[in-house]
């Protein structure tokens, strides 16, 4: 019998988001074509013209009926959601702070009709730092909030911000998730003419393994051992370089970081999806991190399949597809902690 | 007992590189100070007009007996000495084709001399690709030399730049390695202030993972399915990424690469160090790759231990002793394979 699942890495554009994407002149924006909605979210989109720039958007988006129909077709009982990138990033500074708790409530009221099947990740001001230690205690309040996403790039000076550390303190404080994932990758320049595909496969692993690297390296870590991260992608790349990043760090004659433990230490602390697609990734990562500390993701609805919409929703979806059959290749055990066990009590929830 | 080994990652500057160095006023350079030589050779060490700028070098970077002393220090039979980064990518293109073949006759007259404990990857003028196959054809004519180390970043254009295919093909030809190795590193700028240590353990490794996934999705490898690639640093992050890249690469509907197999196919083919620095890592590489395909390597005379000169000799260097700790978690068939079996079938020589 399947393992019933809980994905906690699973996206929504909120409504009031969608319409917001689609007032804009600039990217990130939702653009009306013939064929459908195209999403335009990275910065080397905006300047494809063409009408197949960005990618198709669909109601698989922001609907929260499509949200429980992927689910349903794929066996997962519970999905703490978050919005996708780039969030509320580019939003002028005076209105962010309003938007993101409009967003919260939303997402809330969302997540309370779902009969428990639905819990969320809310969104900060990041242009607005002092502003969100009030709003993460906001959201601590807000009974199916387990924390916030963040993107890697904070607000364009990387999560290693001093303003910063308020959010980091509070968090920790409140007990609340704060998923770090990228958005604008890095390297664009280097892999010309590659579609998504290494923006995606590199670019976004490698921005998620700095980011998490600085937080490690100005001590975010070691100021905040409570302090609970959760890692897109299965960490980016850092649970396969840990050891290197050890060895760097410790023959490094030119810099001492001033840290008390090797840099492992602190990721050790840290929480993944298991979002690895092959067998060999996931292995390495539970034989890196604590394990009860990876979770089952889907990064749905992203990476749809290549089907029609009509069937959209029969039809398997290839992350999940892909990583449960990473999964199948654990331990038993491994495989009850990854699929639900793990998210049952990191959430504080039960299976509806 | 401990297993003998084969170091397939183990760089010199060869006496007359040295010379060069001396002579440069710009990076790359040797620079002399109170306190001893100092090697400059990143961009970013340029601007640091300190007399701490880049590292100290000593004669652990050019003189054999060193090399030999280091070997005989940590069990290693034989060393597949390469010249260390950045080649001769400054050199005038007039100038290149002629270094190159010297130093690679300087590289093998070192090895002759050696007793069978060393032998060669050579280097090729990229500044002039047109004359790499001839130089390649040489190099396979001279006895201890089993291909050449190239940089991830070819002449500045990517290892995909077209003018390339000629030494794709020669090599594979000859039955020559290509070590791909990185030098300039990525992301600099999103991590100021860190030393080398993120440049080393991240910008190197993303650096050498966007090569060869260009070289993949640009179809030499299709093209050249006998050509043995020799990826640094355990693939840098590519056996982590590999099934999100066949993921990335099957799902973008912006992008077809008209590849007839999956990204991960060709990687298949390709031959990895064993410089992991931890188990998981090197857990996730033997199950990824071709198991007679990854050899054992140390990085020397890079990440020197933190002793002086005097009992640098009769000091445990970090790399090997940490890339054997992760070796030692293996399997004593791995082990054995790793350290010494795949290298002397690779290379077609014998213990000495």
């Amino acid at each position: 019998m399947a393992l019933p699942l809980i994905d906690v890495h699973t996206h929504m554009y909120l409504p009031r988001y969608v319409a917001l994407l689609r007032e804009r002149q600039q990217v990130p924006r939702i653009v009306s074509r013939a064929k459908g909605d195209r999403l335009i979210i990275l910065p080397d989109e905006e300047a494809d013209g063409s009408t197949s720039a960005g990618r198709p958007i669909g109601s698989e988006f922001y609907e929260v009926s499509r949200k429980l129909a992927f689910m349903d077709q794929h066996g997962i009982a519970v999905s703490v959601v978050s919005s996708a990138n780039p969030w509320i990033d580019f939003v002028e500074p005076a209105e962010a702070p309003a938007l993101a708790a409009q967003l919260n409530e939303d997402l809330e009221s969302i997540c309370a009709a779902s009969n428990g099947r639905l819990y969320g990740f809310g969104v900060l001001a990041l242009q607005r730092p002092e502003t969100c230690a009030a709003e993460l205690k906001r959201i601590a309040g807000l009974p199916h909030m387990r924390g916030i996403i963040i993107g890697s790039a904070g607000r364009g000076r990387g999560l290693d911000d001093p303003d910063f550390e308020p959010i980091w303190k509070a968090a920790a404080d409140l007990d609340l998730f704060v998923f770090i994932h990228p958005h604008y990758g890095i390297g664009h320049s280097l892999f010309p003419d590659t579609g998504h595909a290494l923006l995606l496969a590199l670019g976004f692993t490698f921005e998620t393994s700095i980011a998490v690297s600085l937080l490690i390296l100005r001590g975010v870590l070691e100021r905040h051992p409570a302090l609970k991260l959760l890692i897109a992608h299965a960490g980016g790349t850092l649970p396969y370089l840990a050891g290197r990043l050890d060895s760097c760090v410790k023959n490094d004659i030119s810099k001492d970081f001033g840290l008390s433990k090797p840099p492992s230490h602190y990721l050790h602390q840290c929480w993944f999806d298991a979002i690895a697609y092959h067998a060999p990734a996931l292995a390495a990562l539970t034989a890196f991190a604590d394990p009860a500390k990876i979770m089952f993701g889907t990064d749905h609805p992203f990476f749809r399949p290549h089907v029609t919409d009509d069937v959209l929703d029969k039809t398997t979806w290839p992350s999940p597809e892909e990583n449960l059959a990473a999964l199948s290749a654990m331990s038993p055990e491994v495989q009850k902690a990854i699929a639900y066990e793990n998210g049952l009590k990191a959430f504080g929830i039960a299976l509806p």
